[in-house]
């Protein structure tokens, strides 16, 4: 398959979903036409590699990985096939490439540099939670981790949820797998009864998939166990359907 | 193949690239096994239908419209079939449902009342220009169309620019297709020079996709033509890659 001159953004599948489930098969034939990768972890991207199809040539594939321990100024010289002319992909650990995770820096210094970016279509939690919840669709903002620290994370809970009612947004959250039952509990705690909750877990997931709306007075005497599962935070205080 | 009893949400085409390219054959595998759909528009739905699978039984599909149209309080009838055990769709004109579509209500009554909801993948404009765009995918926000009326409009596309700058978050917001242009020369004459301005027009289509980065003082020197194409809009005015 001939593939355009561009850096490729390449969604990895998030839960054990059979691929044709969660992945359009035109991602595939993308991918086969690429011989430069860059990735957060080289193992687990050979792995998604392998999974995708058996046959496929990882020999033929040069990695650059990009993660916390990636010297940034580094970088720039990723695209260094891409200006000479051929395609280059990024890969996130799980999701869609540049979302919540550190693939935007290519895609920034490629735009800077006029060259053509193609994102594909793949699962992620944050849309697809989004979706499930019945919240406001027409207005919401992702906020990626709150603050650890007990006060500050009280506080920014109760900023998210003023927030929601003012501007009638939902506002969607993530927190470190071990820490979700916390999280929840803390949620519970300090955020007014009527306001809703959204928790999605393994999403995409055809066996363990949860997506549960209810206001925080319900979760507050439900049982639930979110601990090491990857789960995604929505809360909602507007007015649209009520 | 079994259908789980569920409402699921099934996100459509958003430009002419063929249906492998942006669609899992899985999505496919369970339209086929629905015979209730809540749709915008009953007409565009069917075609959708008639291209996923020529030989797709439409007969045997009950529609329920779901649109500006329709009495709200219809709309949890619509759930009937869900209630008695049978699964239901709920499918947008294009993208994914319940984001930035009317499809979000009967997904908050089935929520309410405990009925399961399964999201399945496809594109989105929203995340696939965040995607494109290089601007922080850590926080950002969509907000829906902005204000007509020029002031307004204005006072808006600054509070963004400011909410973006003091808190490190993409700001997206789309505009009605025919007033795309005056949309961005809106942005150019109101934005500061430095601010990154991403616009994102016929996402997919694997001719006419063009998704560019630049800032308000290159865009102001530009020639555009985004009138009358699907497009969508991203400011950044944070730290991020700087």
């Amino acid at each position: 398959m001939e593939i355009k001159t561009a850096l490729y953004l390449i969604p990895v599948n998030i839960s054990n979903a059979p691929f044709a489930d969660t992945l359009p098969p035109g991602n595939l034939e993308i991918l086969k036409g690429l011989h430069h990768l860059i990735v957060e972890n080289v193992r687990t991207a050979r792995r998604f590699l392998k999974r995708c199809d058996p046959s496929f040539d990882i020999g033929a594939v040069t990695f650059y990985e990009l993660n916390r321990h990636t010297d940034l100024a580094e970088v720039g010289r990723y695209l260094d096939p891409l200006r000479g002319g051929e395609p280059v992909g990024v890969m996130s650990e799980a999701g869609c490439p540049a979302v919540a995770d550190p693939g935007s820096l290519p895609v920034s210094i490629a735009q800077r540099e006029g060259l053509k970016v193609i994102p594909l279509v793949g699962p992620s939690s944050i849309l697809m939670s989004l979706m499930a919840s019945g919240f406001n669709g027409q207005g919401f903002s992702f906020n990626g981790y709150l603050p650890i620290e007990g006060k500050d994370r009280e506080r920014k809970l109760r900023d998210l949820e003023a927030i929601s009612r003012r501007q009638d947004m939902t506002q969607i959250f993530i927190e470190t797998p071990y820490r979700n039952n916390r999280m929840l509990k803390v949620i519970t705690e300090v955020l007014h009864p009527t306001t809703e909750v959204c928790v999605a877990c393994d999403i995409t997931d055809p066996e363990k998939e949860s997506i549960v709306t209810l206001p925080v007075s319900k979760w507050r005497g439900r049982k639930y166990d979110y601990d090491k599962r990857p789960a995604i935070f929505l809360i909602y205080a507007g007015t649209k359907h009520n």
